[in-house]
């Protein structure tokens, strides 16, 4: 991802380069210390501001709190800044996945100056950390969210589809349950009555609201039998794609006697004839 | 889904050819224009019911409400005798899966003047909005549609089994824990108690009714263990069948000799004839 | 499953062998009408229990309800007993899965005369309704019984040690909480505190208990992400082997030219050489 | 892995080796009754700490409670000690899997002296039982329980992608959900939203904490919908790495040439060196 941004090549001992190398880079030590660094003060602030929502410890160090949320915003918002500077296409940092997190993360403090409490959003800056695995040179994590990414991607129209037929469910047993069960037993209107269909079908089940009449327990009985009968279907999707994907990360290879697909990773000969087989690409 | 119902090919200078390619065709400006505005016109009612049955929104903007749901319905009444008037068979289209839920969205509005409160079902006005993916062209939705459906599909009858078994477990468990509880916790009747023992078995678990004996808590611990291990059973089946889908429908070759599709990736040879396949192509 | 119960063949006009042919047989019109009167009874009496088990019906119509279950429970042991009569190996029957079955569903009653409440146990009959599949020559559906079952039977061993290693979780687990929350929040005894550990590692979440401390809120959240973790180890177990039963179905057969073995079950030609293959068993 | 234990094998008639067959080994009389006894001991030193668990049962029992517990473990700490004694390198028991699990049973008794309650964790005793795979020769679970570790080790890396996902899921939700409710219907910080987020994500739904404002119900739809959409992903994890595991699993067939096992089914030839395989067995 980082070499999306490299600054002028042909410039190497220029300050910026320097930077880009320490800022961007997780090959040098000065590299690695700022990424360390960068992690545990993303860490220190989303403590502050899970610590400073507990009214207690809010009312003893909420001014401590204040200044050290203002501390890590203007740290960050420098940092922001540095990036786009030493950065070679500060458009195209500012547009890719780091570069809009970076953004999101700095907002929320300053827009608490308009909107009390916006604070708190700062625990966005967790989205920050995602950058962990990069950092540490985890090779085989981000291989592994690949595959996790490449399944959800080929598996997310088929989830819309079923989104879509269940928010359809959810509509018309909200409806079913309003008139059965009535505002007298909470179900004060339509839409209310739809997020305790989805808390049920989903089988989250709260129980803040729950049937009281025969009629309307039937009715929800049978709403949490559909729920049962489709809870499969996104695992089923999900997993059948991500079997796929497993499949045919190991099946590049094509054998050049037989012409056999679908080798294991690690073999060396087509297992039908035996022939030598190319290298295993990855 | 469309070819079904095309009028008169002879004719197709006639108003009700015009009208059809305007009203059942997706492919003309015209077409397009009116399929959007249906769609809008749909959510816009089935806001309106939602919206109608807050008490205070009610009590404010009933009677807009009630005008507006008047004119959609009469509104949607014409389209559908439009409909059924333009088509070429008009009993198939009524039959057809479209034509059924069209009627029904019409129904409790209509069935209000006789049952109070029935209008709110007007939100089936949903299930007309699944038309959609036809309008929008969306080839890649509906295949992915008729993918989750097929494996359904091949799947509903061991699902059956699977909910027959677990109506048998609800049953025996209810009656157990009717005896074990009694009314004194809850437990008024054994119809209840199997409503209590579903939601339990489903992983729900609403907490409006649970048990408070040792040795009804014990009970409820071997129904949660039962039903942990059966909720495995739906996805299983699902998934094992979507994956066989997946895996079948991956090839596009077709057999020169017999015309027969659907071959596996590493097949040389068509299945049914014998006859030499092309290439797999990718 | 009938035919390990076949009468005398010898006498096939005896009185013996024209019963068992209308009591265990499902292929003459006699017995199939038996068959129906028989489930529509057991279906009655289940309802007769359910239904005596609501307050205000049983204060009703109790002593109805009283004498239908007496007679019901009086008809099914004459047929319980004529049933053993007629049959060749009477012992083979009554250990035979529908036998233990048959035996069951008349107890109930007969205890209730000792202890009061136990005649609720009679939805026991339910049971005996999963005849129906044989009844009505459900072919398929016993067929996708028996492969779930298959799965179910390869997978059990897996599930065992599965439910082992989550009674360990779960003492362990309730001992902590126990420790952690304590009385004063509902955690009387560490047996309560395992109830709540297996509610809660289920993902059912009843509510009657929850823990109120922020150190046993970070227990529970540990306690439900293994739960997130392993929920996915039983339906693995099951899909997979789900999946094997499924495959090894259609893979039964081998070419006897090039000795390729999994071929699909409407392949008539090897799909690797060509040869003609044997016709699919079944 | 007993055999890594194996004492002095050259004074096969001293005390410790025939200690050791006793205590470690199945296979003797001696050995089984050994087994047995222990199991018997850890079972009824966990029923005592349950048992003791219950205000009124240890109102009664308490000081022959406290008696047992403290013979049980005197009984299992020489236990351990004479272990230690009679296996070649007791550094290498120690740090085995059994070896930590023998002391971490041990010590919450002896612990107890110093935190009271701490002796309820003497539970982690049913650690211990998972030896009674071993001791009954149940091969056929261990090889269960192998695969079932095996795809957990495979998966364990994006289980973990996706557990810090969830993390990041939950506190940005928790945080969102503390904004909109708030203090006044029970959200008093963000750590505590945090764990309703994790509790209304995973399903489990307890219902102690509930929204109670039409937005904070939108804000819990949308987390349902997306914890609903991703509890597919572990089980999807797994069940793919447990579908290859058992596929791979299946061919017992070993090359001659260079002595690589688990081929593929179709295979005729070692994928690795190339040399002609046996006929598949079966």
């Amino acid at each position: 991802m980082t070499r999306f941004h490299a600054p002028d090549p042909f410039d190497s001992r220029g300050w910026r380069n320097r930077s880009f190398v320490v800022v961007f880079g997780h090959h040098t030590f000065a590299g690695r210390a700022f990424d360390v660094g960068l992690i545990v003060a993303i860490m220190a602030s989303v403590a502050v501001a899970l610590a400073d929502s507990i009214a207690p410890v809010h009312a003893r160090y909420g001014r401590l709190f204040y200044a050290l949320e203002w501390g890590f915003t203007l740290m960050f918002t420098a940092e922001y800044l540095f990036r786009l500077m030493i950065v070679r296409h500060p458009v195209r940092y500012a547009r890719s996945f780091y570069g809009v997190i970076d953004l999101l993360a700095l907002l929320p403090t300053y827009l608490s100056l308009l909107v009390p409490g916006a604070h708190y959003l700062a625990v966005l800056r967790v989205l920050r950390i995602l950058r962990i695995f990069e950092v540490l040179h985890l090779r085989r994590y981000t291989r592994a969210t690949s595959i996790l990414l490449d399944s959800l991607q080929n598996s997310w129209r088929k989830i819309l589809v079923f989104l879509l037929a269940m928010l359809a469910i959810v509509t018309i047993f909200g409806a079913v349950i309003f008139l059965v069960e009535g505002p007298e037993n909470g179900f004060t209107s339509i839409p209310l009555s739809m997020y305790w269909a989805l808390v049920s079908v989903s089988t989250v089940g709260f129980g803040d609201l729950a049937p009281a009449t025969p009629l309307g327990r039937m009715v929800a009985s049978v709403l949490i039998l559909i729920g049962y009968g489709i809870i499969a279907v996104p695992t089923g999707i999900y997993t059948a794609e991500l079997a796929t994907s497993l499949r045919t990360r190991r099946d590049a290879r094509t054998c050049e006697a037989c012409g056999l697909v679908g080798h294991e990773p690690d073999a060396g000969h087509c297992r039908r004839c035996g022939h030598a087989l190319p290298e295993a690409g990855g």
